[in-house]
């Protein structure tokens, strides 16, 4: 097999988030925050464009930069989970690969807890506070996805780093869209 | 703030990649693999247009699938590291989220150790092999970077998952390119 070179990816969020989302929307408080991130996970398991995660970026006016939700499958991309888009979206929009030289503080709302990847991704977007609804266990429990392997105390490694963590956050919320996906019969990868 | 949603992300190799990699040919043993992510490493510090980092995806047959350089700076991504550009290509070029689910074994050559989040999408590409130049402790010993927390057996969690992991390969090869970029003054993020 020889063959060019693929020089270039490109990866789109569906066309139905701009319907979802709100740019001059004040999202004030967390619950606001996931609310939204949920939303997106809810919307993108109905729509059929990808896993039950959203994740939105989010300024220090509370105004949303940047939504993603999960596009692995449809986009051919075990990157492309719903925190990694959303984290780019806001990098291209703000033209910096670390948000919070330039916006403080930054928060990053995201409907399930982040994965080996995510976790990791998470540390270096540049990110202030980290809002999570749903559990690890919820995500393997109830839609079957491995979230990989973490650092034992993965909240201290990121506290450490200046994010705070913050959990539980309208779980049930998130719970059932994990619930809904799998009910639907959706691909676990 | 108010402003449209970037619903969009487009990341590039640079130009000099096409020269740099040789399609049609055959990088029979690990060392040959190896010396393409390093020289991909150097030729990214020479031309200015990345971090010292380099990375490589080749199929069952010992060929090239995808090269990858770090791009974090250039196009303000943090995911942008070698070894995310180099497996993202590779699955745009095989159309599918997991690697070895078309072509087995897949390889993946990096000139460094990945980082905690590396680690992590390493996972998820649909790797068989990984093949690692240079130590996470050469590149903060000779070029700053931080590669964040990884779990403490980090080589047993891939291990476990069926990633096979080969260190140490043209390791001072690789430590010269990292010297290399902090001697010219390359820029930690």
């Amino acid at each position: 097999m020889s063959a060019v070179l693929y020089a270039q990816v490109h990866l789109t969020l569906p066309a139905w988030v701009h319907d979802a989302v709100d740019t001059a929307r004040v999202y004030a408080g967390d619950e606001d925050k996931m609310a939204l991130a949920i939303e997106l996970a809810r919307r993108n398991v109905e729509a059929g464009s990808g896993g039950p995660f959203g994740a939105a970026v989010f300024g220090p006016e509370h105004r949303l930069i940047a939504a993603g939700v999960n596009r692995v499958v449809s986009q051919h991309a075990s990157l492309a989970h719903a925190e990694i888009m959303a984290c780019m979206l806001a990098q291209q929009r703000l033209q910096s690969a670390r948000l919070n030289t330039l916006l403080h503080p930054i928060t990053l709302a995201t409907a399930s807890q982040p994965c080996c990847q995510c976790f990791g991704a998470t540390i270096w977007a540049g990110i202030d506070r980290l809002l999570i609804g749903a559990r690890g266990e919820d995500v393997t429990e109830l839609a079957g996805f491995d979230e990989g392997p973490l650092p034992a105390d993965w909240i201290g490694e990121l506290e450490r780093r200046g994010i705070e963590v913050v959990r539980d956050l309208q779980r049930e919320q998130s719970r059932a869209v994990l619930r809904a996906y799998a009910e639907a019969g959706g691909q676990r990868y």
